[in-house]
């Protein structure tokens, strides 16, 4: 099995699965008062100090979720929540993840009026027209590692504008976090207010924590209100007995994440490009989305002339390789590529791409046998659309 | 050490562990296209078919959360946010769990009225001044075990109430799943209606599951809107990537504490009846709470006339035992117990109880250290009130 699909879900660390399990023999509550109770919160603290470090955050930061979706919508449904008198708007660039997309859709039943900011061909943000949109509004998002083409941020100057215009800005870093360095103290500067960069969300199983964790850091300067209420634990951001074994192994993740970062980028990258070349030159028209310089590691996204990503998906995974045509979170229904429309092109084209993302696991063999495949499926795809999955 | 403290969170099964790490070394995420996902999802599919076997429901109806406090705020918020025009109230029993009472009182900011439902000195809800309540209502919700005093409701005969009143009613579950028969359609009855019962609410690790795992049971009539958006998983009632593992390990506890129920109901029934007496010919004065016949088995919930339950939990932690003065999940702060004074007694009492709690590694050993290490802990804590933890 060769499997290219690391964006979607990358194989659990067994660092990760070690420290889960020793958390797990823990049988208490990390909330009860008791000295077994407190045992479970110091493993709790551990992981919760371990991240704030690793994440350039304090502690108290530290917000621990069941996931990427979770740290989203506790971003945006708590800053709307918290939101001064009159603000009403949200700045939303284009070809944001779905997460973003559907709560900020939910904000408008609320009364959010949506501005939004175009991505050029490349995929990314222009920070000028983003600092336009900012004054008066109501909080603003952005990705830090587009999820299908995989294009990098300017992550500073859009914490930048935000603070310049007095706008609380999540930034979703579930693409980056465990693949380049981010610092969140150093992205938001020094300064007391409520304003500029106040959360961060991160995904454990893009980088081999379980899937079920993640956290939103949340600015000790933040006005945020909780989504998911109860107990009042982790500064009453996040109710719920805290998942110990799943922070500790996001923990122990990130950690090994983090110490392989730089030999993973370089070793990643050169097998991206492998991969891209090959494409390029089996695949006559054939072309890399996204942006070549600033993009995440691994990250490949082709565009297949005449070819629906659907069918090649399939014919690939017939032989053996997974694959992607976006991102996974939706659920498995076919649609073009919101992404691939941000960045200029038509229906057609936004049918016609494929994602592939490499991880940990990979391998100089994975690439050739995409490669090997390509050929072959792709003269299928392109010359039988209307016979796919047949 | 004697952990008496099963309903904060009682100890992982060796069978959930197992079926966590066999569903967690598939790296696939279950919402992708590819062969690795569909393996992935079926994991996620017999899952929730067996979890909907287990509680009487459609396997459809099954919605996997991270916890209770997910399941309770998705119910609570989800109806609320589906509620019928004009509908603005909330018929609330006294005595609720905090994910219930922070989750309405947060509704209330969104404009949503209180009736409460008093409980009889047992913890009883009077099921006609619950049905009196009810009509017109946008929404009912009940505990089915009161995880402080462990009484048991009458859940048919406030299910068979809603359903009169045509009223969406949730119950939490999350105290009696595992521990006592429960079955969704048997309670809810056949029909379309989107009211009477169309939720109930589950957690992992009050069973043996991981913390972190939940579940919500929506009927498919039910409406209910999402308050994790996103990439449209699991109906489009909870976004998110789905947590294989952790549903797997939930099915997998939950098969087990079934089949075990009846005998460990048997056993904990004894063992509990026993700790009682003890208490009772131990300390002069005490009383044992709630219901002595309709009470979830090995739920010991005890007054200690004279004595505050915060000292009385340090002094017996200091022996080695684990107890609690209420639910984990107010994050160790020392308040009397709402649960409590809503039995109608004063805020004294409130704050002379100890909630002892047994479980699957319970052993008439564990009844003999507490009643040994009692005596002199209650002579040290009704007789040095304000010395304690000095």
């Amino acid at each position: 099995m060769v499997y290219l699909d690391h964006a979607a879900s990358t194989p659990l660390r067994s660092s990760a699965r070690d420290a889960w399990l020793a958390a797990s023999q823990t049988a208490a509550n990390a909330s009860s008062v008791h000295g077994s109770g407190q045992a479970a919160r110091r493993l709790l603290e551990d992981a919760r100090e371990g991240v704030a470090e690793l994440l350039g955050c304090q502690s108290i930061e530290v917000v621990f979720t069941s996931g990427g979706t979770e740290a989203v919508n506790l971003a945006l449904q708590g800053l709307w929540w918290s939101r001064e008198d009159g603000r009403e708007a949200v700045v939303l660039p284009d070809g944001e993840h779905h997460a973003t997309l559907d709560t900020v859709a939910w904000l408008q039943t609320q009364g959010a009026d949506v501005r939004s900011v175009p991505l050029d061909a490349l995929g990314r943000i222009d920070a000028d027209l983003f600092a336009e949109r900012l004054p008066g509004a109501a909080l603003a998002t952005a990705l830090v590692v587009n999820n299908e083409v995989g294009t990098v941020q300017d992550a500073a100057a859009l914490t930048a504008a935000a603070a310049d215009a007095d706008v609380p800005l999540h930034l979703d870093a579930v693409g980056a976090i465990g693949h380049l360095p981010v610092s969140f103290a150093a992205l938001r500067g020094p300064g007391a207010a409520p304003t500029g960069l106040v959360a961060l969300s991160a995904s454990g199983h893009k980088f081999g924590a379980p899937v079920g964790t993640g956290v939103l850091v949340v600015s000790r300067h933040a006005r945020l209100a909780p989504i998911l209420h109860g107990g009042g634990q982790q500064r009453g951001l996040r109710s719920g007995s805290p998942d110990v074994a799943g922070a500790a192994a996001f923990a122990a993740a990130l950690d090994e994440a983090t110490r392989e970062r730089d030999a993973e980028a370089q070793r990643l990258t050169a097998l991206g490009a492998r991969l891209a070349d090959g494409i390029l030159r089996l695949v006559p028209g054939a072309e890399i989305l996204g942006d070549r310089v600033a993009r995440v590691p691994g990250n490949v996204h082709a565009l297949f002339p005449g070819a629906q990503g659907e069918s090649l998906l399939f014919l690939l995974d017939r032989a053996g390789i997974s694959v992607s045509t976006g991102s996974a979170c939706q659920a498995g229904v076919a649609e073009p590529s919101h992404v691939v429309l941000a960045l200029g092109r038509d229906e057609r084209a936004a049918r016609s791409v494929l994602r592939m993302t490499l991880g940990r696991t990979s391998t100089d063999g994975d690439i050739d046998a995409l490669l090997a495949a390509l050929p072959d499926a792709y003269a299928r795809a392109s010359g039988a659309r209307s016979a796919r999955r047949s």
